[in-house]
């Protein structure tokens, strides 16, 4: 079930590696089964590839020490943060060692004055927001799961309010790695644009830890809008949902989210959030701006989804209110997996442009239902990103294949649409044959790229490039 | 004066693509003195390098043909647009071919639903936006020239909407290009966002023709705003005005415009364009959003400005005098030379943390007076990025040698307050010793790129990396 294949083990230099490791971090090595298994792959239905080691590093310096140690013997280094990829970044198909920065969690500077700061990669995105908050500053990017800033950047994460604020592309504003090659780079300097030489922190943003581990990033902050207001509003059907959703973008909203819930979704998430919305396709938004500019923007939205049949339109009176609600699509993937318990969620992540997502999240409804498979749907509809989440068993091997039939079909309707068979999640192990249908002769490029910085493919190999 | 660099040129095989392009493109391969020295450098003070022939491309497969034919020869290409750099981008220190895109200039589809664009590298910004207007759409990226969108990809331009709208690197979503071997890559689909893989979107924009010439851009585009307000505002000394923006980004006021002109430039523009502004620092300021968001976002301007003692603060009433005043700001660069009839303008680019932009500029008057030099500054002040533009007389040696002085303070300036030394006219020749300060072993990174995707170095060379 999912990707398991694996490479060739280099077990002479692994081996050498372990010894030279333990006499440099002592306890900080950690070689226990439970250890290394949590630190492979484990929240979807990929197979876990466990590292041979982890190392709990603290420093630049430190991860610096392993990287040369692991490259002196050619063996692999994966890049470890939450571990809550889905994509099997964290995998070790061909062994190695495991850099987990997760106690490298410091905010070593904010700026409010410039709206950035400065964090190490093991900080997560909730535990920088509230560092913040007491400046009145916040950092948009919200995948679901409370992830580590440095993978977040390794594999060019976003979330609901991508829409107004973009994704990680668009708010590192420079990072600081270790290269395979143990040397350190700070990829650009702290002001606002720049046009000097090449976009090394757009390259290392997304590039999965292939090329490098990132050990410090520069982020843009924003400040907390001084009115915020959530609303959600049902409508008849997904097509609906989805051409109001492209009315918005047309009218050029400023929306900060706009997320999509299927008739299937809602159901899951009043079960499980105790919540009593409509069980038809929901439209969930919120607002930023001034006081007059968020009621202006919310009576905008109330006109357009009228013309689409959108009904029981409510703004959240109060922030207990607005917390519930956006809890609740937070909660969503939970709310999914209750649907059937036992099951696993199988993600998929496509994205299209906007004026062909009602298209693509019919069809794939009708796929999903034609093929007997239970995949309710979340998007991000506002940027045309969508996951349809297939509930398998993980016994039922016709089930498993119908899926895997499900996931294929679907990375090649988005690819067909002039979109992608990745919005968020990124390419890891399994997307790598849609990489190369998604972007032709452009993957070539990028071995390119990777060979010359990685010419001993020691960085999370087995990712992104294809075999 | 300027950067006189020659490299070595490869005569055999200069004059064997000459014959093979002659066969291949007759008339459209020009090699007359007049159009060669056209195609080098002509805007600043940096030296004329014409290339030996100039090829006049129609399509893509074009395009792939004379790269093919000079890879062949180990003979250097370079991508040439409207020519309207500023850093000698297109200047041929070691000869060979420029490829001139201005014939590839359709604007190839226009999805106004999805707000994006697909061109030709030679659709200039002006010619887009005439093409755009009807649909009710526009490109918001604006350099002073009218330059092509190639080349305003290739340098990762922007300009004075980039503190709402962001730089090239926001607003490309692909790009097609041509690689020095002759393949032809997309570089993404056209989802809104993607995490497909390396970014190599955002490693074309920016690489300045030295890894492949870009043959179409797609782009993202804006609706033209239901409100669009201008207003201008004095200030008593160049520190309150940037006081100002500073209050104004940390407020997060979305203006779309704040432009810095410091009193010598007010005094320029007052005589070339026949305004009667007071002359002392001023800003230019623009507002975009609905009629109401607009009145809001001015009213708070104006007690932002209050503080700083702002004073004179009025919005234009109609459009005519909104095109007036930004018609005087884009003539800028043309009303500081009328100051000093003969001389020639040295643009300087530096950004800076905009908590670091008041101190920048003070120190900046002050040191081009300690040397005895007229450098007025315009400011794209809310991305803390600005141009002091010294007025050289080309004669005279004494004041070429302290303008050489005063440019390379300038960027040690910047680099020594964790800025850049070019916000947005990129490296080209002049700059490369400064990227090096300023990126140290990150520009070894940006080699090894280069070589891999050009080992021959064909792409235009002598460009972005150090000799």
């Amino acid at each position: 079930m999912g990707q398991a294949t694996a490479m060739t083990r280099n077990e002479d230099g692994i081996g050498a590696v372990l010894g030279v490791l333990k006499q440099q971090f002592a306890d900080r090595l950690q070689t226990g089964d439970a250890i290394r298994e949590q630190h492979g792959h484990t929240t979807t239905w990929l197979t876990n590839q466990p590292p041979d080691g982890v190392v709990f590093a603290q420093s630049t310096a430190e991860v610096a020490e392993v990287i040369k140690t692991c490259a002196a013997y050619k063996v692999p280094v994966i890049p470890f943060g939450t571990g809550t990829s889905l994509e099997g970044h964290v995998n070790a198909p061909a062994g190695g060692i495991s850099i987990d920065v997760s106690q490298m969690n410091k905010v070593i500077a904010v700026n409010a004055a410039d709206l950035d700061c400065r964090v190490q990669p093991g900080v997560t995105r909730m535990a920088l927001n509230t560092h913040l908050r007491d400046q009145g500053l916040f950092f948009p990017i919200d995948p679901g799961a409370d992830a580590s800033i440095g993978g977040m950047a390794a594999t060019r994460a976003s979330g609901t309010n991508a829409v107004r604020y973009g994704t990680m592309k668009d708010n590192v504003i420079s990072v600081e790695a270790v290269m395979p090659d143990g040397r350190i780079i700070r990829t650009a300097s702290r002001a606002r644009k720049s046009s000097a030489g090449y976009d090394l922190t757009r390259l290392m943003v997304g590039s999965e830890g292939t090329l490098g581990v990132i050990t410090e990033v520069t982020l843009r902050l924003q400040g907390i809008p001084e009115a915020i207001s959530a609303a959600s509003c049902s409508f008849p059907s997904v097509k609906a949902a989805c051409e109001t959703v492209m009315a918005v973008i047309q009218y050029g909203l400023p929306v900060a989210r706009i997320e999509l819930l299927d008739a299937m979704v809602v159901r899951a998430v009043n079960a499980y959030s105790k919540l009593s919305l409509p069980e038809t396709p929901l439209l969930l938004l919120e607002f930023h701006g001034s006081e007059a500019g968020v009621s202006e923007q919310a009576q905008t939205f109330g006109t357009l989804a009228d013309d689409f049949g959108g009904t029981g339109y409510a703004a959240t009176q109060t922030l207990e209110e607005r917390n519930r609600l956006w809890q609740a699509r937070h909660d969503a993937y939970w709310a999914m997996l209750a649907l059937r318990p036992g099951c696993k969620a199988v993600a998929t992540d496509v994205g299209v442009p906007i004026s062909r997502l009602a298209e693509a999240v019919v069809k794939t409804n009708e796929k999903s239902a034609e093929l007997g498979l239970i995949a309710p749907i979340v998007g991000h509809a506002g940027d045309g990103n969508f996951h349809a989440s297939v509930l398998v068993d993980p016994q039922d091997a016709d089930e498993i294949a119908r899926t895997e039939s499900f996931i294929s079909w679907l990375n090649d309707l988005a690819i067909s649409l002039d979109g992608t068979c990745t919005g968020e999640h990124g390419i890891g192990q399994g997307k790598r044959p849609y990489l190369v249908k998604e972007l032709g002769a452009a993957v070539d490029v990028m071995g390119q790229l990777k060979r010359a910085i990685d010419p001993n493919n020691i960085m999370n190999p087995g990712k992104i490039l294809p075999a």
